[in-house]
């Protein structure tokens, strides 16, 4: 399946929700602290109680890499923990000119063997080709971010009276012939994700900030449904991982992946 | 010594050139394949040949990313042989907001020990202020890039009649309280780079793109002496390190590193 068909048979089913794994070490219950593999213990907890669930995971390359070599092969390990149907997104946000990002590509795809990655717009097409080559993934390039500092350049106002990363997805939707592009943007962006939802066309939205970012899923979910499209992915990380403490963590992320599912179910109808 | 300290040290000694170790198991010499680690062997023979010469060495993740863990492991190994007076630049591209910013900061400056970083603009000040913490260290922003892909978001029109890359400058001048900002400039943009050194103020400039990119050095030079500025780093990649194919790649390398001292000599005097 690629990853375009895997999103689409979770949306089929009413899954909208990405489990965003940013496990960090100072954040997971104390419990498992003293376990000799604690982060991986933590995410294989976490995967086992939701990937029934969820639509997708997602893991942010930042809090993996702070721990070096060690870091990298947690995320190995963790990549083997989820089933194959749901998809898994590597959150690194890479991007640099064609023959680097070859390498990027390369990490993301060929080594690490995820089905989607986040990519800054910034460096423009050729900086992005090399994603585009492989036609069975989902590359997701940032469009409008979920934080205070998407003012300072994704909202400079061009000559034309558009805005930067308007201009962002315009150039998505021509670098699309393959299916393989999505746009990140912003739950947090009500207001600009309402104006704007026209312009995606049938691109994949992944929309970061619900919950601890403070971006409203019910607000999300119906404008879509309003708009007639299913096809994207609401990530929560902190909302779901962390719901819990106690060694009852697993189960708090269930219910609270449930939950969320049934906010879901109940717009959709 | 800070990063700005170690630059200001090299450059007063007329030493511009920072070697990318863009090291690819398919470029090196053909001789090293059979040794067990081949690349860390290319780098440590690189480095030994060019280290006296040399105002940086920079990493491009990329390339150590795409073997996994392994990878990881060679950038750690890679930065031990690298003698401490010579500033070593982490060319990883990174961005993103707050919280998780602070852990890729936290993985190039705590775990790995680059002194400077190359950073993506594009979701603005909260994605930037955790590199600008670590106020020993160079925090090196992308303004205009060196790859043609430049001209699709960097090179965007502002209604002020401002490019965006532009905006990006001024802005990073803004966040340079600390005296620990510079800005990425393609030394392929020769046009712009003359245009635009009045706006860099005293921030310090990696130049990417010359040699295999194109970028012309004694214009870069010459550009930076007529403007009375010596706060920069010219990088060459793939013009050094793959000089030569032979057994003699090593010694290549060094004669080119002096040929572009030289160079560098003959303009500033």
């Amino acid at each position: 399946m690629t990853a375009q068909e895997k999103l689409t048979e979770k949306n089929n089913g009413q899954k909208l929700i990405c489990v965003g794994l940013d496990s960090d070490i100072n954040k997971i219950p104390p419990i498992l602290k003293s376990e000799s593999k604690p982060i991986l213990n933590f995410n294989k907890a976490i995967i086992e109680a939701t990937s029934n669930y969820a639509a997708a995971y997602k893991l942010n390359f930042a809090f993996y890499e702070k721990a070096g070599a060690k870091g990298f092969d947690l995320i190995e390990e963790t990549i083997r923990l989820i089933p194959d149907e749901v998809l898994i997104i590597a959150d690194a946000k890479r991007g640099d000119i064609g023959n680097t990002s070859q390498m990027y590509a390369s990490a993301v795809y060929d080594y690490f063997k995820f089905d989607a990655v986040t990519i800054h717009p910034y460096m423009g097409y050729d900086s992005i080709a090399p994603f585009l080559e492989y036609k069975d993934k989902l590359n997701l390039v940032l469009a409008l971010t979920s934080n205070k500092g998407a003012d300072d350049f994704e909202k400079l106002i061009l000559i034309d009276g558009t805005f930067v990363y308007q201009n962002v997805i315009k150039k998505v939707n021509q670098w699309n012939t393959s299916k393989n592009c999505g746009i990140v943007f912003g739950a947090t962006q009500s207001e600009e994700l309402s104006k704007n939802i026209k312009l995606f066309n049938n691109l994949p939205v992944l929309l970061p900030g619900v919950g601890a970012q403070g971006g409203d899923i019910e607000e999300v979910i119906k404008l879509f449904k309003a708009n007639n499209r299913l096809n994207l992915l609401i990530n929560s990380s902190r909302g779901i991982i962390y719901k819990e403490n106690s060694s009852k963590f697993a189960e708090a992320a269930e219910k609270e992946i449930i939950k969320l599912n049934e906010t879901v179910k109940n717009i959709l109808g």
